[in-house]
């Protein structure tokens, strides 16, 4: 079956689709995007996902290139000439496309590009094994809380990561305090059952899935606290754990070579994952079927 | 006159010349860049440009698309179909088409983009006016002394000056030292005569100007020292300047609001700029012409 992906109001062969090599996305990462975990056919976190992203482009004073409805058509749309059942969507939104300067005129129309790809997102082993991490500086420009395309110290860190042996890389900042992981937010369980992840303080992205883990946890009566914490509290911690929006919640294991709690994948973890799912299917997610206001 | 540009392999028109949406250099920034300026047909310091290309490429193990030699006679090719005499090659090497991870694996095969666009390089109304510049924190990743296409806080830099009514922004370290222009490296000439700009200590691009500006000032027996300056020291300076491969040498008569020296474009900024044009149109060149080795 042909896959298709949205560029600049039409739908193209996926492997057709390119954008000018002038566009400010490609020469100066003036670009924000969002990825959205469609599973069952249902966009999970739809809300969350839009205003975080209506956010970042008013950070960046960067237009809206159509309505949040028309934005949301153009979504269903092509889930539904992919036939996606679960799936990620991907959408980014660049300031536009003008001859190479570094500064840009008020006049510009934003390129909307979307593409949405199949997931698996049972993620067995990942969750069987638990996520290995390690800590790696955190490099990156001091707007990390804007979700913009400048990704390339986060690929690299996970990259050195996965070098080293690791599954992913913790980001830890010039205090030693980890910010977040290098696509995830970061979060552990002490030892008299807090569940910590750093306050959004303006030196993490502030996750989607964070957001929601927190509403449900606060559903479950369990105690969430917004502190910063180093790699040596996480690796004496009883458990840890990364969100994301399209890997949900999953367990860290072992942090610089040293395992967290026993070692193996952890009970908080896991329910906080079936939690969240739950939730997200119910009152949270919005179906691909339904006409946005 | 159609303009052409080059995009893998290919001289494409420059209105339909585009990458992959899936290109990493749209998606991650994972992408380097130079630009080399062309001024009565002669590549302005072109090995210094390709070797800090090579710099770049090797920091991030992007690997070169083509030798050194084939690349450039894709910019000889490019120059010549584009019959341009005074203009810009704008060059960018990404890491490659892939779908979209963090993760990237090793059999990648680079993108490489090159565009050429006229210029007038006598910067008329900047030589006879000078610049005002505005201090702005600089807030990049801290690998900036790779040339990578992380260009986003360097254009907001930019454009933050040009709302406050300046014409550029230095760029200011937690510390209160400049570490450099948006996209120029930023000096100034001492009360007692010193010629002087940060070293190349990590924080700034090692400016190829700035470079062979070094060289120059050398043959003309100026004192010349690398150290690090506050704004405030800049605005009781004789004189300041900026320097990059398009604009050459700039002089910038304002800092904040405040005069620099008498608040008129001093002399050795002139000096050295027409020692560095002199000195580039000979050995520090080569001619399109030229058979490269």
């Amino acid at each position: 079956m042909p896959r298709f992906a949205y560029v600049d109001g039409r739908y193209v062969p996926h492997a057709k689709a390119c954008v000018h090599i002038e566009d400010r996305g490609f020469q100066f990462a003036d670009a924000v995007y969002e990825v959205i975990a469609i599973r069952g056919g249902v966009l999970m976190d739809e809300r969350g996902h839009i205003d975080r992203l209506v956010r970042s482009l008013n950070e960046l004073k960067i237009a809206l290139p159509m309505s949040i409805a028309a934005l949301q058509l153009v979504m269903r749309e092509l889930v539904r000439r992919n036939r996606v059942h679960d799936a990620a969507l991907y959408m980014q939104i660049t300031r536009g496309q003008a001859p190479r300067d570094f500064r840009f005129g008020p006049g510009l129309v934003p390129t909307l590009v979307m593409t949405v790809r199949r997931a698996d997102f049972s993620h067995a082993k990942q969750l069987a094994d638990g996520l290995s991490v390690m800590a790696v500086r955190d490099i990156r420009w001091a707007r990390p809380d804007i979700k913009t395309v400048m990704l390339l110290p986060s690929s690299l860190a996970k990259m050195h990561a996965i070098e080293q042996g690791a599954d992913d890389a913790w980001l830890v900042d010039a205090d030693g305090y980890v910010t977040e992981g290098s696509s995830n937010n970061a979060w552990i369980v002490t030892g008299d059952g807090e569940i910590v992840t750093r306050p959004a303080d303006g030196r993490i992205l502030k996750g989607v899935t964070r957001n929601a883990l927190q509403h449900v946890a606060k559903l479950f009566q369990l105690r969430i606290v917004e502190r910063p914490f180093t790699i040596a509290e996480a690796q004496s911690a009883r458990e840890a754990f990364t969100t994301s929006a399209s890997a949900f919640v999953l367990p860290v294991v072992s942090i610089d070579g040293k395992p967290v709690g026993d070692g193996k994948p952890g009970p908080v973890a896991r329910d906080l994952r079936a939690q969240y799912l739950a939730y997200s299917n119910g009152a949270h997610g919005a179906p691909i079927g339904w006409t946005p206001s």
